[in-house]
Parts: C-alpha cells; structure tokens; sequence
C-alpha cells in the first residue's frame, strides 16, 4: 500500500487557519455564554466511548459509528453525538443531583465516512439537553433556547420547523394498522423529504380512497399554528391526538417566548424516528439547503443508563453556522511589531509588555530583533502589522 | 468478554463536570488570550492523523501512540500532540506565508496506556509554536511566553529549568567518544533524573579518574547564570561549547525581559534528546512533582514534511495545571429562578429575557412553570438560587 503523502490528512478531516478558528471560536463562546445565561451548565465528556454503552444508545447509524479496538479487545466509538454520552454522566456521576440537569456542550463529533466526497468525519456540535422535565414547558424553552443560540450564533434568518413523531405514528396505526413495512417506507420517503416517492408508495399500498387522501393530506401540514386544527381533523388515532395537543401547548409557550414568528409546524417532518419520542425540531437558515439545528424529546434513552426520565434537547451543528455566517467580518486586532538592536532590548521588551497590558485583547504585539549582517541591519519583514516602532541606534 | 457496565468509560478517560470546566475553560481562555496578545495565532488541527507522516514525525513514543485503520487500510493516529501537526500545516497551507510564523493551539491529546493505574489517556495541551528563527532571541522568547502563560493561567510559583542538549552531546562526544551505548545509558538516567543510577553507570564504565570526574560533575551543574561560567570550563568540545554560548545569549534576554529570577539552569535536564536539537525546557509548580510545561528547539522536525526551518515552542500541561490552581475560587455566577403560572407565562418569559441581556454573563436565569396536581401548586426545588422570583396569582 502507498504511504500517505508528507502532507495528506486522513479523509474528511480538516485544519482550521487563524481566521476559521477566530470565527468557530466567537460562535462557540457567545453561543455557550447564551446556554449559561439561561441555565445551562457546560460539561466534557471524552472522545473515546464504549460501543457496547453510548455507542449503542446513541441516535447515529450503525454503520457511521467511528469504531475501533482497546487493547483488551473491547470495542470503542469516536464519540458521534453527545446526548448518549451525557444521559451517561446524568445516570452516573450526576445521579444524586435531582432533576431537572440543564447542560450544555461544545464537541467535536466523528463520523466514519464512506468514499462520498465532501462529508466531514469530524466537525463541531454545540447543545444542551434538559432531563428530568416531560412538560411541554420544557420542549418549548428548548426551541426558544435554540432560536436565542442560532441569534447569538449570528445567523440573522432561520426558520425552525416544529413536528411531533406522534402524530405520524397515531396516523399510520389507524391507516396501515400492522403493516410494518409500508409504515417504514413511508416513514423514509419523508425523512428524505421525498414527496413524490410518499406519494408513489401510497399509490402502490391499494388503499381505500379515504384513507390515500388522509395519507397525501399530510404533505400539506406545513404552516402556522393553523396547522395544529387541520391535523386535529385528519385523524381521531389518540395518539395523534396526544401529540397535536402537546405541540399546541409548545406552540402557546413560544408564543409566550414571542419567537412563534421563527417557528413553522411540519407534520411531515420526522427527525430520527427510532430515537425521538415526542417533539422534534429543525432549523433552517436563509439560502441553506440544510439544518443548521436539530432536536427533540427522548424518553427512553435515560432508562438505557440506568436511570429513567423524559429529556429533551438540541445541537447547533455549528460548522454549517460557520458557512451561514461567512460573510460577518471578523474583528481584526490591531498588529503591533517592535523592532530593536541589541542595545535597545530591555527598552523594547518593556514596551512590548507595557502594550500588551494596556491594550489588552485589542492588540497583537511582536517584537523582533534586527540582526547586523557584513555590519548592515538586516531589514525585517513589516507586512501585516497597522503599527511599527523602531528602537535602534542611529547611524 | 463481559459487556462495560451502562455507566463504564473507557480506561483513562474521564468526564469533566460544570465546576471542572468552568476552571478549564478559564485557562484556556486566559492563556490563548496572552498568546494572543504575544503575536500568536491560533489553529485547529484534526483528531485523526496519519501514522506515517504526522504520527512517525511525532515525539510520541511509538508504543504510546493511539492507533486505528481507516477503511482502506491505512494506520491513522490520535493526535499525541500538536508540534508536528503544525509542522505539517506550516509546510502544505501555510507554504507561501512568510517565516516567522507564530501559531498557539489548546487541544485535547491521546496516549495509548498501558494497565497503569491513574495515566489519562486523553488531556489537555496548550502552546505555541515559533517557526523560522533560529535566534537566541526567539527561544526567550518562547520561554518568556511560558512564564506569562503560567502567570495568566493562575499558576502563582513556579521555575524553569533551562537546559540544552547539545552541552551533553559534546561532553559525551569528547568522554565516550563512539561509545553510543554507554552514552544512551547515562541519557536515560538522567532523563528519568535517577542520578544514583548515573553515578554508578559512570563507575561500570572502566574510565580514567579525570573523565569520570568530568561527568560526575554533571550533576552539580544546576542553578543560576554561574552554572554557564563553570560549564564552559567543563569541556572544550566546540558542540558543548556553541550550547553553553547559546544559553548565555538566552539568560540575557531573559534577563531583558525581566524574568530570570523565575528560572534556573540545569544542564543535567534532557528532553527527548532524539527530537530536541538545542534549548529545552521545563516549568515546576511548587509542591508538584511534575512539570507543568515543557518546550525547547527542533530544528529538523520541519523537514520531514518538506519546508525545513528552524523552530522553537511549548506546551503547558493543562491538566496540571487544572490541579495546581485547584484551591483558586471559581467566581460563582448569580442563580436566578423564575416561578410562574400559566396566567403569567408570558410576564415571566419577558422578565427572564430582560434579566439575561441585562445581567449579562453575570447571571444564569431558570424559568419554572408551577403545576398543579389536585387543585393544588406543586412546590418546585429552590436550592442552588440566590434569588427567586415568583409570579402566581395569589390563593
């Protein structure tokens, strides 16, 4: 096999300049200070995990899971979210602390990449998630938190879409009662967002008229709170029915929030359906073809640790917020370069210290040497720097 | 193989609760901003890296390094430290920026561990690197920066000791002159300062009275700017001589930055003599008995990956540090709690939206909607808030 060359990196991972890394880091600490202010503790979790604990418990396929070998043989994950790994630490170092756990992070994430070009195996996820607490209450401050993190990320246009996977699940055991499979179809053509394949199946299922017309009503439950009366319509499946009702109490409390003008309810709108319980949530910025947040409500993950409760939360996926957010100016610091022989150093190097205490953050001082060549200074690269002092002897 | 239990982690991992990240996160944002503030820039580089560039290139030991296959077959390694990451993207990214380059990172690290207790197998580094001056000005001045960052990450006592492997490369040249055996035993007894068994080393080594002299008196070359004076007197080989020039040029400059009473020099101090070609250095805490950061020159590391330079730099061992500064207070934010009714949601909602932008970073602010089971408000958990406000309609 060919040895990498001197300067590949592995597949989908990335270095981060000076100027990424200045934008990543404004977003994660004014997103993190927003966290904080409504209650949100940070924690850190390592990036190594048991398969066999959070890697199982965790919302990520299989298959995407970065896996790898301990030297007793066990198997490890590359951590590939952070819910799993903090209903862990909820269920055990924090497992006196009473409920509700407000937490929050900012982590990178691995994904195990097939050959597809472009998708990164790490990148940055920054979230909280709220245990202890089944309210709708709960689930509506999670979205509001969500609308205040995407503003203090510094995405100024964002939809967030609001679904429940009750409803679906109420709907499809009224219509396709047993049918597993079709459910499942159905189910896939929606969370690829694939409105003519839902359409197709539906057509292929032989359905009685009533019930394919309840089927393709769903595509049109998109809309204002309006929508939460039109699906209370389309189905009396109790469990849709719980949902609806659970999804306008959220849609009350947002309003209350006063952000209802960021949020849009789509009952086509399923997030993972196999880890969700109840409320799920989307986020998409102006001119994206993709979230910029996700969440919801999980109330069988915690049982999974050993320590049953209902939980909610989301994650920023920060590193599409750091394209959204491209075109912000990045505030420069000021470039300082002191320049000094060798009979000027103490003088230099004091003013080099006296600077970067009085103007604090707000400047970058360097101090260089001019080294004599065949008797001659050695003329120093100025380039870059908004300020040069010079403290040499005259010739 | 048994199963992890549900609330296992990986051996040497560890989870990092509020308080702890508080602290951490205090660190590293105090010390990036005085490396900032020094001409630093900061970068991010990836988790994963390839075994046969960055990870050969690195001074990790090769049984210490975390190791996984990539889907192709490929060995990839956990990052085990940041200087040759940033050798390889001084050499491929940044290829066309000018020499010097100043660059800073804080970063998680991964060591692969034997059945040790109590080794982290994941931690912390913070540091710079210096790339493309060769100058004693420029290993002051990473070793000034490690005094500065020491002092802005709350570390109140502490020493460097100054060193430099050339003075021993000479010394043993002229001593034990192609004896590399004997010269690798007397290395390695110093590098894990066992000088009892350097002593005895020396004894089993059949040399004149003079030469064993010569290289007993190693020991005694430890302490302030005399110990130069003396080492110069100790050998004449040009190697050790051009070492002893140098780390006088270095104490000078200290001494210009005003910082020399924090350190000492010590010629019996040996980095990882295969990877440092000149100056090295560590940092001690008081009452810990490890250091707290380490550095020096690798003048042949950028060559590896195709742009040779000279280069100088270090890295605080955060996690030490994290347990040095452990008695210094976490400033407590203000705990505020919000309760309400259903009919003062929204009079509760706007106050704590009021707080937050009015308290700033300050505060930490909880809304608590009270329910009602049996007619009656069910009493919500108030420890843990300075100030609680409550907004009910009164019985």
């Amino acid at each position: 096999m060919s040895k990498p060359k001197v300067f590949e990196k592995p597949l989908g991972v990335k270095d981060y300049l000076p100027e990424a890394v200045t934008k990543l880091r404004n977003i994660e600490s004014r997103v993190l200070a927003c966290m904080e202010r409504w209650g949100y503790n940070q924690i850190i979790t390592p990036t190594l995990e048991y398969y066999d604990t959070v890697g199982v418990a965790s919302s990520t396929e299989d298959k995407k899971l970065f896996k790898l070998l301990d030297r007793k043989g066990k198997t490890l994950v590359l951590r590939s979210e952070l819910t799993a790994p903090i209903a862990r630490v909820a269920s055990s170092l924090l497992k006196e602390q009473e409920f509700p756990l407000r937490l929050s992070y900012h982590s990178n994430v691995f994904r195990s990449i097939e050959e597809e070009a472009g998708r990164d195996s790490e990148f940055y996820q920054t979230g909280v998630e709220l245990i202890g607490d089944a309210s709708s209450e709960a689930d509506a401050e999670v979205v509001a938190l969500a609308i205040a993190s995407l503003q203090a990320a510094g995405v100024e246009t964002f939809k967030i879409a609001l679904g429940h996977v009750g409803f679906l699940n109420g709907l499809f055991q009224e219509t396709l009662d047993g049918r597993t499979d079709a459910q499942l179809t159905l189910k896939e053509h929606l969370l690829s967002r694939d409105y003519v394949g839902y359409r197709e199946a539906i057509k292929s299922l032989s359905l009685t008229p009533d019930v394919e017309r309840e089927l393709n009503g769903v595509l049109r439950l998109r809309g204002g709170d309006e929508i939460c009366e039109q699906a209370r319509m389309v189905t009396q499946h109790p469990i849709a029915q719980d949902a609806i009702r659970h999804l306008c109490e959220v849609w009350d409390v947002l309003k209350a929030y006063g952000v209802s003008e960021h949020v849009v309810i789509d009952l086509t709108m399923i997030g993972d359906f196999s880890y969700y319980t109840g409320m799920t949530f989307e986020g998409y910025a102006a001119d994206l073809g993709f979230p910029v947040c996700s969440g919801g409500r999980y109330d069988n993950l915690l049982s999974q640790f050993g320590r049953p409760a209902p939980a909610t939360g989301f994650a920023l996926k920060t590193n599409r917020i750091l394209e959204v957010t491209g075109k912000e100016q990045v505030s420069q610091k000021r470039r300082v370069l002191i320049v000094y022989d060798a009979e000027h150093r103490a003088e230099a190097l004091q003013l080099a210290k006296d600077m970067r205490s009085d103007m604090g953050n707000a400047a970058m001082v360097v101090t260089q040497l001019i080294q004599v060549q065949n008797g001659k200074p050695v003329e120093v690269r100025r380039d870059g720097y908004q300020d040069v002092f010079q403290l040499i002897t005259a010739e």
